[in-house]
């Protein structure tokens, strides 16, 4: 059976791991064609190693990294650096690491905050799914604004000939 | 017969893998020396691995990568961490990867914009046929300030002796 | 026996070291079931490579990382630089290596900077124990909004339907 | 015989490849002892694999990468970006790559801009040639303030005792 | 016979890298125990380079690299990549690169600045021979606010309880 990560932070202020998971749970072949291990690190600097290890020592195929940066400017620092070792661990597994950051400073309300987490990490928990069973999804969708924790910008009107 | 990729992504807003792949279409060689291979990700954060696998699992000599960051400051991190990205598994597998972004700060009105896309898709599809066959094209325009997506800035006067 | 590694730096101005390795030594299975190696390098940019010896070269399976930027702007940047260092320790061995900074700027007041100092090498400490032995520890308080040096920030209130 | 890589691209607006070729064939063995070879790329974030290739692929035991960042703000990100990618070539191949930048913002003047461009890439190309087989002329300076594009800064004073 | 190896730059406006021999020349061991390998190089980024084949290719077991950013801003960028230059150099080797960097913003009078470049230099050449001989030195002075270039900055006040 194949297996799909889902990693996520204590620093986070809303459980978006269980979002993902919920999400994952509810698409075609969970249970039979893919199960999902969790794990659960203390910052979001931790992530990369951790999605590293769920892809060379656990088998995941695809993972779901989750994280909430502060509103600290130290914080905008530590999630540019978390993000690098993202990109790092994808690139020295050649694996897809979906990086779902919901920054503490996107809304002031807790509750419209919360309901970007909620957002962001189902999206991306489906994106996930079709990166590995449902790429045409993606590619019916190229160039059209899609976005994840918000509603989608939409394309662009054609160019002026 | 050899393999060119181009990956793009949802998030931008315009579709400008397709005009990359109709550009590649256009060059001699397509169908009989070279065909094109195309992937969408997510988000331009996806595309440095998608375009590795297509490297290194499918055998693409060369990728062109396409991706448009947004109008909010985080996106111009989230850009910087792409790239890094894009650079790496460029020198982690020794091949071109030719990146085609496109700031939607860089013009206000939409159709521009778009306009932007299209030449700066197109030109860096017919570079990475270059740089694959005909690499006297590139030579011969050393230091002359060409530009993709706008007209080019041509060389500088000679230096004041 | 496993072997946990600490290692601190000169440049700080408090000693970190010492209270991330009395808060292992009252950890369950000290002595029996773990051992304590602690290094000392001159500053905080020293410390990915001694973390990555400590792993490598000493059999560490995790380590904790402790230093303090000052207050000079270039101090930030030598962080970012010393933070990098110890994402690519992590990535290029599948090893946690937990991070411990306080940034001098984080209080004006000694006494309560020190403070700082304590609860952040005593709580990361912990954090490194549980990784290694008691993982649900970590998952039980997932994105609980889990903070160290200070009191927990708490989880958000529930999205507005 | 040994070769030396000179990389540029078309974005620069100065030729200044062919200023390092030139410089380089003056030096003595040209043509005996070592051979000149030349690429150009679009862009300076594509010089980085460009070096690369040269140096695992052709057998390059230095090679000299010119570019020339532009006048916009993303210019600059693009420039670290792309010397980011320079370093780590040199460091993936123990090799010595002389990046050889002017960024457009130097002067105002573009007279006096190219003659930037012609100091720089000169020097630099003889420093090439000394790290290979001169290297006393390199330490014999150790310290002097020198400059490649403008006239020496010389040394400081010495301290107050 | 052990190495330690000294790179600076034809860059720096004081020589350092003599400094840096000089000190090392007046440790115990000197000329039985371990020699010295210098190398200059033109700047601060060809550093790494240089560091890391001194250790691989000549089997240095430590390197002292000396540099000095200039007063220009985009000097600071420039130490920032050849920052990460040395960063990257030591985790591919598992060895101690102690990075001397001396800004020539640091001080507005020239022989104060050199006063800074001599002890920042002499004293970090005395850590690295404490990291390969003596680390019982360096762990003596854990937390201790212990700097190089100026006065040691001390030790904090014990937390309020």
């Amino acid at each position: 059976m194949d297996r799909i990560g889902v990693v996520d932070t204590m620093f986070a202020r809303y459980d978006m791991g269980a979002e993902a998971v919920d999400e994952l749970r509810h698409c075609p072949g969970h249970g039979t064609r893919f199960e999902i291990l969790r794990r659960t690190v203390p910052g979001f600097k931790d992530l990369g190693v951790a999605c590293k290890k769920l892809i060379q020592e656990e088998g995941c195929r695809i993972v779901v990294a989750l994280g909430m940066p502060g509103r600290a400017p130290i914080d905008q620092v530590c999630a540019h650096e978390a993000s690098q070792g993202i990109m790092l661990a994808q690139l020295l597994t050649n694996t897809h690491i979906l990086e779902v950051f919901v920054h503490e400073t996107e809304e002031e309300d807790p509750a419209k905050l919360a309901a970007v987490c909620v957002d962001r990490a189902r999206k991306h928990a489906r994106n996930a799914y079709w990166l590995l069973y449902e790429p045409e999804q993606l590619t019916r969708r190229a160039g059209q604004g899609v976005r994840q924790g918000y509603t989608d910008a939409g394309p662009l009107l054609p160019p002026a000939d």
